[in-house]
């Protein structure tokens, strides 16, 4: 992506250090500050086990009422499944930060990305904070060191934003984020922080940013883990004089956050970890959207579809047999496959179809496949990705 | 297994022949047969697609009272997602199989296992039947060759045997399988025929089959997937003279069947496609045996903690990880994991443990790994496997 057309909203700065918690020596620790205050909305994982930044992070938003000054994440270690020390080691980072800025601790919010179950080197991140905020700024340099700080097994930094307005009071949506394996609806390794200069209350904020999640993170899959760390924070600050309710704002509004996050959420597949190929899967004329969507989940998440795609195999008895086993009601003679256009299976049979066009339309990095499982209403759209053995060796090979 | 020990129950025999279907030219067709009948329990894969082979099987055990004179299996082609045309050619082939052994068409049990969507070539299965009814024998080389004509992606064949009682009225039950990829619960990619000279009725046989599969075919798990053609079938001919129901045939059979099965999904497992590792999973401690299984089966199935496993790499918060999405509630904080019976986490947090003995263990066969998630009664365990990169070889390039 072209950074120079990177739209930064008015009153929002950035920095990113070395920590030392990245064994690379990258970039691992960084922060996002809004000087005068912002209201926040945050959507978290819904995994069980969730890491100590996202419990604190819970905590501190309700105890500021959905206000927040700073942003602080690192890279190199989720501070996941590290007890009572990790929760301390989180509380004790947002605390020094807060000292350093002059705010209370729950003004800060907390993000870790990177290892589960070794404790936090609170002390390096500690250390740390006096060189962060000094060398804040608004500048792009400095949001692109805040992106390249929050990476962990990216290989592309990942940004998308949005205007609307004119003048003075034109508003910026700007988004970035982290994350490429453990792609999953309910927010999964992913990190992702939205900044805007529009003003908004936090509940404002809340039911723009679950509609915006509902259409792009929450339909996202690469392998079907979800992550104990995922974070998506929405800050609004204001200062573009422009307010939230104002006419014409909300469906402006809504429109730029939503086209943000699904930049993003394509951005993240395209970049998960040893994908090769991404499919936007639709699914429909299924009973119901919740139907459709089981069914779409399944195929996205069948190891036999996955390889098949990696494989550029037109495959659809795969895609057929993993419908099958979805668990929803539905008619195979009645289903019909489309891969990049090209009918393969019609009433659940094979359909004549040129094997070599579907080939080469599955050698292209993105492609549709759309699976008509009947007539009934419901429809349902997942991005997914193939399986590659890259995957397979990024993920044998990680924490030791 | 030394072959020269199957114990081959009376009054069945078997044959295989090369028909033409295998792409290799191996053998690819066979027949069990019990000439003076035999009584017969089927449990059938889960997965709403089904092969015309499984509806067939369904229409005639039921026309036929639970009554098979002979089963007729073929690799190479799973006749499924072929339409009509497929239901009639397995119907063809049963009538043709049932005129040669001049009984009706619906004494004859069918089977398919190998590629979906491809029209089943029935010609040169009814004209292998000639061949197939004059090479039958009850010797162990018929017997084998018929293990071998089943073999799709196995790389080696699966027998088990069992034997109770003494003298002339001693009861042996054998057990021939085939399957690798896609093994799943709900029994997947797997054909299983289980032969007895017990005397039994269709209905004593399928309570029997239903308690021997739940405790092992639906146990494992390999890739998640299920088939469009799992078959477990158990054949009873009587011909030992012996009757279920007798005094202490009933714990004896039972527990025979059983162990055949145990055996045979084991056989299954640790010959999934690509797998180098078999896993033998315990989660314990959970609200209910039903809580215990849904985490079993999600951490079974995360394609992060089977990459680890596949990296022999002792990745702890993975496992908690993929329980923490499984839906189950239960307090991660109270969570214990052990590998290879060394504990490597405590509490939710990171046990010290040594981290090469867990690796040499994780680099054996065969390991076990216990989850534990609380105080509760709920237990299960699942057999699972590795992800490597071979798994995605062999699946990447299947069908083209």
């Amino acid at each position: 992506m072209n950074q120079s057309k990177l739209a930064i909203p008015k009153g929002f700065v950035f920095s990113a250090v070395k920590a030392g918690i990245k064994a690379s020596g990258g970039l691992d620790l960084a922060i996002a500050e809004a000087p005068m205050g912002a209201s926040a909305a945050v959507l978290f994982t819904k995994n069980r086990v969730v890491a100590a930044p996202v419990t604190v992070g819970r905590e501190h938003l309700k105890a500021s009422r959905g206000r927040v000054r700073a942003v602080i994440v690192n890279a190199g270690n989720a501070n996941c499944a590290t007890g009572q020390h990790g929760y301390k080691a989180a509380q004790q980072v947002c605390a020094a930060l807060g000292q350093a800025l002059s705010v209370a601790p729950e003004f800060v919010f907390p993000s870790s990305t990177g290892i589960i179950g070794v404790p936090l080197p609170s002390d390096k991140l500690v250390n740390a904070i006096p060189q962060l905020v000094s060398e804040k700024s608004g500048e792009e340099a400095a949001l692109c060191n805040f992106s390249r700080a929050i990476m962990t097994t990216d290989t592309r930094q990942k940004f998308a934003c949005a205007t609307f307005g004119r003048g003075q009071k034109a508003v910026s949506v700007l988004g970035v984020a982290k994350g490429s394996g453990m792609i999953h609806p309910n927010l999964a390794t992913m990190l992702v922080y939205i900044f805007t200069d529009l003003e908004a209350t936090p509940a404002q904020l809340k039911s723009v940013l679950r509609q915006s999640c509902d259409i792009s993170f929450n339909r996202i899959s690469v392998d079907g883990d979800t992550s104990t760390n995922d974070t998506v924070l929405l800050l609004a600050n204001g200062a573009s004089g422009s307010k939230l309710g104002e006419p014409g704002t909300s469906k402006k509004f809504l429109d730029a956050v939503a086209s943000v996050c699904s930049s993003l959420a394509e951005q993240i597949v395209a970049d998960g970890e040893g994908v090769k190929h991404v499919i936007n899967l639709v699914v429909e004329g299924a009973r119901s959207p919740s139907d459709a969507d089981k069914i779409a989940r399944t195929i996205a998440h069948s190891m036999l579809c996955k390889t098949a795609w990696a494989g550029a195999d037109p495959n659809w008895g795969r895609i057929l047999a993993a419908a099958g086993r979805s668990g929803v009601v539905f008619d195979p003679d009645q289903t019909n496959i489309f891969i990049a256009g090209q009918q393969v299976c019609r009433n659940g049979a094979a359909a004549t179809f040129d094997e070599n066009v579907a080939h080469q339309a599955m050698l292209e990095p993105k492609y549709d496949i759309r699976v008509s499982v009947g007539k009934g209403r419901g429809k349902a759209r997942v991005l997914t990705t193939d399986l590659t053995t890259e995957y397979v060796h990024i993920n044998a090979d990680y924490s030791t």
